[in-house]
């Protein structure tokens, strides 16, 4: 194993140091724990929490801030933050008005920040949360009961941030992102494997000709197998397969081409040039893009597409927003 | 060869044209060429065009936009435009008071780059150039007279381009380029190197357990290869080498912190805590950080670090004023 790094256990907090350091403007980190929080909180707003196990980032620390996330639990790699985290993260967003988590779909975070909520609202602090599943690559997998919670995950952070610097209460919140996540599906494809600190070696194998298509954001198994193909036809297996999921004809849809940690932004734009091309050619009408590095799984190379069907007309105002945040710009 | 491409000899097309379909609303491909230009040239102002060979990608086509640069010329993979390409970013970017070149000193960069200024001048557009020539690893290497040109470039984008768009005369921004860049150093690592998809195998060998100092962002060779080193190790030997060839003692600078492709955001934030640290140490006042991938060298795994001092107090204001590009925000 290659990495920058120090000693394995101290990864993460390094790198919460580090990243406190670099974007001391935009986010600190409460004392004493994992939890990244945005320098002001805005009284009166909802506050949004999500997080997750580390390795993801930019996801979740880099869309804390201003229209987006109030605060961010950072678990061990791959790993749920434990319950009083959640906890420290939801005391932190709440400036009177409630907080929402954002729940990736995995057992660990589910049943994590769920014993957070009940601790918070033992505290007197209004709680609810929405599920992220946007993963079609498989129904159930290494990690989760139902589809696994993945890049669509930042949409979700987006739209339901503006939302709630709208001042939209926490019910409403509630309601905005169980409508909106049924509209976001994702897939991905992985070329290379993933290596967690702690571990050394790859969480995978993937033969020097093979490539995995529905690959999870941890290594979780994807649904194919299959060797080297090129860009087009990478794009052609993912938008064929969204298809199956989501309706594309003569649908307004917004897209978030996304990195996996070790792929240059050659290959993504590549990729982007066969991917938005063929979503035209099923009759798509893509109004909103993003592409770059936003929900990673450490060193993995490979990208996923998600797609967003924008069946709210609010939808595409709340994700063009400035925000101030580390990763959305 | 792993990549996610179609034909290798396509892959620099198939690239801005992703690009150009991601990020219509900021930057245009000029028909018929390899040349990203802003969608809208500020009438009066300088225009500034920089380039080079692709590969470094969000270098330099990200950094196109209001208030850094105004077109960027994009070779073949680690290659100079030929000058006809650069001549057409001078065209693009000249409204009649002319424009400024942001070369880095590579020997086929300058080569080129004059040549179309020669060209350019005929035409009656009035050009100048600065070349930036931050990398302190070697002296000379092997695509160079004298130091190579990495990262600090982007900082050199940055100023000028916020100095440009106060309404600055050529021979002052000239001036201006020609004070700044000694006092931009940058010194880079590689813990694996890149692979250039028309070769389709590595530019060198590094040992499963080898690093090296130094590398340029080609794969040039470096100064020093020595075994796996821990992050605050690696962050060491940068600052102390650093620190000889710029003063840190009282001085504030401004930092860089530069992954080379395949780093993923983890690793950057932990090299950070200890470089940033380290340079505290040595008495340097960190007033403006930067961490992400500016300068990168296809699916090289490594990093850079580049200080600025701030030797005119404009340069901070220069740094700071937001602009609308791709990759800078």
């Amino acid at each position: 194993m290659k990495k920058i790094m120090n000693a394995p256990e101290n990864i993460v907090n390094e790198m919460l140091e580090g990243l406190t350091t670099v974007h001391k403007e935009l986010v600190y980190r409460v004392p004493g724990t994992s939890v990244i929080a945005k320098v002001a909180q805005s009284a009166g707003q909802v506050g949004l929490v999500s997080g997750g196990g580390s390795g993801h980032e930019p996801a979740h620390a880099g869309f804390v801030g201003d229209g987006m996330l109030a605060a961010a639990a950072c678990g061990p790699v791959f790993t749920s933050p434990s319950p009083d985290q959640v906890l420290e993260a939801i005391k932190v967003a709440d400036s009177g008005a409630g907080v929402l988590l954002i729940i990736k779909n995995y057992s660990g975070d589910i049943m994590n920040f769920d014993m957070a909520k009940d601790l918070a609202e033992m505290e007197g602090i209004a709680v609810d949360f929405v599920i992220v599943d946007d993963d079609i690559a498989v129904e159930d997998s290494t990690y989760t009961q139902g589809r696994r919670g993945v890049a669509g995950t930042i949409l979700v952070h987006k739209i339901l941030g503006a939302a709630a610097r709208s001042g939209l209460k926490l019910a409403e919140l509630k309601a905005i992102g169980d409508a909106l996540i049924p509209n976001i599906k994702t897939l991905g494809l992985a070329i290379n494997p993933a290596t967690v600190p702690e571990v050394g070696k790859p969480g995978f194998e993937l033969g020097a000709d093979e490539i995995e298509f529905g690959i999870g954001i941890h290594g979780e198994p994807g649904y194919r197998r299959e060797k080297l193909k090129t860009s087009a036809e990478m794009a052609t297996e993912l938008v064929d397969t969204l298809e199956r999921s989501i309706s594309l004809e003569q649908q307004s849809i917004a897209v978030l081409i996304n990195g996996l940690g070790a792929t240059p932004l050659m290959e993504q734009y590549v990729f982007a040039n066969d991917a938005l091309r063929l979503l035209e050619a099923k009759g798509a009408s893509i109004v909103f893009k993003k592409l770059g590095d936003y929900m990673t799984a450490i060193d993995m190379a490979g990208v996923s597409l998600t797609v967003l069907t924008l069946t709210d007309s609010r939808y595409l105002d709340w994700l063009n927003e400035p925000v101030t945040t580390i990763a959305w710009n």
